[in-house]
């Protein structure tokens, strides 16, 4: 059984050092936000996570969430730590005060997101997907709507989900059969099927607010005749009580490989009278909504991805501290725990290299995310963005897919007893399966990042980025060993990046095919970079704590340069190597016909 | 639900072309075997695992084995199936025709272990530790249990067993406390425990030979004092009839991530008089004579990762081109099916790709077996030897973590449908987990491989690798494209496994810790490298066949040059970029303290 405590030490350094709390506590209406108060509040998080959200953990895994009479009844104690997780008001920490938000920076948001995420992938689903219902209806809906929803989902009273797969529909959303029908009173009656519906019934809350992207009354084909339509599970009186149930229930679950307390419905809509809808912003702009849902559920996804990767190694770290078995190959008096197995530190130092990477890069979005919301410059807000939206496919596939390499070391450094259910090592295995997966499978967002994210502007968004990493290159020019050691690598890496985004710009406009054929191999490679970028920071910041003495942090602060040039020999070293793949573009990819696969 | 054919065309080109079936059948009793009869073989062979083993893989992960008062029962089908298979004879394919087996060389052998692994890699793990139990019988058992066990073994009328992990001895069987003890009329007594025993229990024969590795009298402690022990489930008559029932029985079965068809028994030996049990060779020899059975173990575990990566690879291919999903990059005047989108094509080749270099080595080594059992020269035996050895870590390892990566590939090629545990494609990636583990964990095989395999010759078999490799840079020498790629890439390929090479070879003696950090990364760079080779020889092939003007087989032979060029942009281009990992030797890995983990 695995047990999970917060990596709060982690957080606080790349909040408070890497990323630097200064840039978001300096944008207005964030101000209130210092280093001791989250201190604070990570702390009081953390017990929420360690000591209720992660022991359900593998009871959701085992008893799983079942439908019974048309309801979804969710395992053992989950009912219960939602609702300890609304009380704390942890529901709403990214949102406005005024809707019952605590105000939060996404930088600090974030960390929080991390703690519950890592505690209980399956559980923390359902705040994730309401948080996206949050950002929709923030973004466009009315200020009627705004009134009748956004309180009750802010604090977590009501639930959100998001509805846009079905059967024939998965990333072609224009094959998408689900129809809306205008009635008398301005609202909608929808009818059809939609699968893939991550928590679309549960037992937490009294009510449950879809939002349902579904064809609109003589909606053309394709994504342009979509549109985005609210569909509460109750309706809403005027007086803000509930009053009817709708026509929209949970079909059946998905019997999945894992997240097993997630209940995956397969939702119908309108079976009977249809499904009372309502309108959100205007008609058929119901895609570019669903990408206002999509983008932070990108990111929540990549730090999905670290979150499950950190729980991974926390369990493995333990394993290997407390098994003992075999002699050292250098030498000891009788057995050792297997930490002493140079093969088994590699291996965590690996995880552990590899998660500090994602979490300085995730931690660093985050602050992105406050700039381009709060920041007084237009110029800046816009310049904020372009790096959010260029970085958002890189956080989701590259940390995702990353997260399923830790968690199976994870497994490996347990041998035998990985392979046992009874261990737990083999659920963080089967529930980091889903990350590059849902909401835009990894070869979908290499796909937005070569084309929408580099080639669009002509490479512009990436030379800032490579710019700002120049700038780290330049603080580090006079460093020795072993700063020099990530210098010289992430030096390597970043000519390799700039090498490769000519090709994608050259290349996407004139053969696409050419460029989409190594994307993945692209956005592995900008991962490494900006991975190895956020890894010099770290150096960086390490040393320059260091030197102005910080006593007591001497020997936490000289692991951080350990695992940072680890990171530069096991895992940057490898980004030029990634080049031919690209520079080869479709010359394999697309040569043969589908009958020689 | 996946269905699997037995991919003849490439079985056949790899053992024909590539490796060389003509270098096997001029050894010493096996000149009978001619490329018609193989093929005929295999053909045989392909209906039984394609069309009754293959249907019961998802019955068997479903009903998973049941112990059931004491006996294991196995899933619906699976002992009728298992009739089948030895009523075909197929158990025995590469042992004696005296004991009832076929005489087939090892390199065709292994073609039909590939099939039943792709099948059913549950069911294939039963024959597979007949296997090694019957290795170990032939090479050191008395004439007398030659003739009591083998021709039941042979046949498959009975299975085997191999026992040697207890829960304080996994890696380390120094720590094993099962202990025996000698009685009056010579045979022994055992008592203890074992852990993970596959097919410890089953109903698929009247009897199984379990060999058990457990303490002499008197042994002492660590490896020397383990002997190897006979202990059938029901003692032999003189006659060869079944008389008592041994005390040695199934206590319970694990629970487990995957092979869930496969009973992994803990066994509990002597509960009441004591299991009877006859000794295998020589007293305290235990340890030696497990490494008999486990070596050809690993090699077959390692043909289990290409096995079930192949399976993975045909239900990717056969989803790919059915699934229709989104208009093409490219362009296409509708939604196409998935194959045509380039990241899609991507991962199919890149599996493909791997598959094929897996294969070409994984044969190579079984030619190199048959050749160091019965070329008619000492010295040309011991050099096949000593690469069989050199290889088998290798091909065990890189084998085994390249098929998880693309059993999880093949998940993500489904996308959603993927992580629904009706599709399939789940049950390899959970399946395929645990080879990695077995047979001697992935770290283990990296550390014999530096160790007793590069090191302790000093580099001496490393080299003779190496000099084959030149003789096939020598025979590209003057290709063209795409042929040049592939030699330039494995030129620098075996620049970097040289050098690091010369690296353990100086480092393993004086810091023998350092030497092992990076074990597991040398060996994916050995992996990568050796893999290379092979395509590279199956290039060469290519290139003769159509030069040969093999008309019929053109189209055939033109893929197999696009895979070859698709390894080496794709994955030997990686080769060199480990070698930073490799020469950081302990500098990161060894720096840290356990606390700062």
């Amino acid at each position: 059984m695995s047990v999970y405590a917060a990596p709060l030490r982690d957080m606080r350094f790349v909040i408070d050092d890497v990323v630097g709390l200064g840039r978001v506590t300096a944008l207005p209406g964030l101000d209130g936000t210092d280093s001791a108060l989250v201190e604070q509040i990570l702390a009081e998080a953390g017990k929420l996570a360690g000591g209720v959200l992660a022991p359900l953990n593998p009871v959701g895994d085992k008893q799983g969430s079942r439908l019974e009479n048309g309801v979804v009844r969710t395992p053992d104690g989950f009912a219960d730590a939602y609702r300890q997780f609304i009380e704390g008001g942890w529901n709403g920490a990214p949102f406005e005060e005024e809707w019952g938000g605590m105000g939060l920076p996404w930088l600090v948001a974030t960390a929080l997101q991390e703690m519950w995420q890592g505690a209980n992938l399956a559980f923390g689903l359902c705040p994730l997907l309401t948080q996206a219902a949050i950002d929709a209806l923030r973004e466009v809906g009315t200020d009627e709507q705004k009134a009748t929803y956004l309180p009750k989902l802010v604090t977590g009273e009501w639930t959100g989900t998001m509805n846009l797969t079905e059967p024939q529909a998965g990333t072609d959303l224009g094959a998408i059969r689900t129809r809306a029908e205008k009635v008398d009173d301005g609202s909608y009656r929808l009818r059809g099927q939609k699968i893939f519906i991550t928590y679309g019934d549960h037992d937490f809350t009294d009510n449950i607010i879809h939002l349902v992207l579904a064809r609109s009354p003589d909606g053309i084909a394709g994504t342009k005749g979509l549109s985005l339509y609210i569909v509460p599970k109750f309706l809403v009186n005027p007086d803000g009580s509930l009053g009817a149930r709708n026509d929209a229930k949970p079909l059946s679950l998905e019997h999945k490989l894992g997240i097993h307390a997630s209940p995956t419905c397969i939702m119908a809509y309108g079976e009977n009278e249809g499904a009372v809808a309502y309108l959100v912003g205007e008609e058929n702009r119901g895609i570019e909504y669903m990408f206002i849902m999509m983008n932070n559920a990108r990111l929540a996804v990549g730090l999905q991805g670290l979150a499950v990767a950190e729980r991974a190694y926390q369990q493995a770290a333990d394993f290997a501290r407390t098994r003992v078995q075999s002699r050292a190959v250098q030498g000891s008096t009788g057995s050792v725990s297997i930490i002493h197995h140079p093969d088994v530190r590699r291996m965590l130092l690996t995880m552990k290299a590899q998660i500090e990477a994602m979490r300085g890069l995730i931690y660093d979005v985050a602050a992105g995310i406050d700039i381009a919301d709060r920041h007084p410059d237009a110029a800046t807000r816009a310049g904020a963005q372009a790096r959010v939206d260029l970085l958002i496919p890189v956080v989701k596939a590259w940390c995702t897919d990353t997260a399923i390499e830790i968690c199976s070391t994870n497994v490996q450094v347990h041998g035998g007893m990985g392979f046992i259910e009874e261990t737990g090592a083999a659920q963080h295995y089967r529930d980091a399966r889903i990350t590059p997966i849902y909401e835009g499978a990894n070869g979908v967002q290499a796909l937005d990042l070569i084309g929408r994210k580099v080639a669009r502007d002509g490479g512009a968004a990436m030379q800032g980025f490579l710019a700002d990493v120049d700038a780290t290159l330049g603080a580090l020019a006079d460093a020795d060993a072993p700063l020099a050691i990530i210098r010289d690598r992430l030096a390597s890496g970043r000519e390799a990046l700039a090498r490769a985004t000519d090709w994608v710009v050259a290349t996407m406009p004139t053969d696409p095919a050419a460029a989409a054929s190594p994307s993945a191999v692209f956005l592995k490679l900008f991962g490494l970079v900006a991975g190895g970028w956020l890894m010099a920071r770290s150096a960086l910041a390490a040393r320059e704590a260091l030197a102005s003495g910080a006593n007591g942090d001497a020997r936490y602060l000289e692991t951080k340069l350990v695992t940072v040039r680890h990171y530069a020999d096991h895992l940057l070293a490898q980004a030029p190597g990634l080049l031919a793949a690209i520079e080869a573009g479709g010359g394999t990819v697309m040569a043969l016909d589908e009958d020689q696969f």
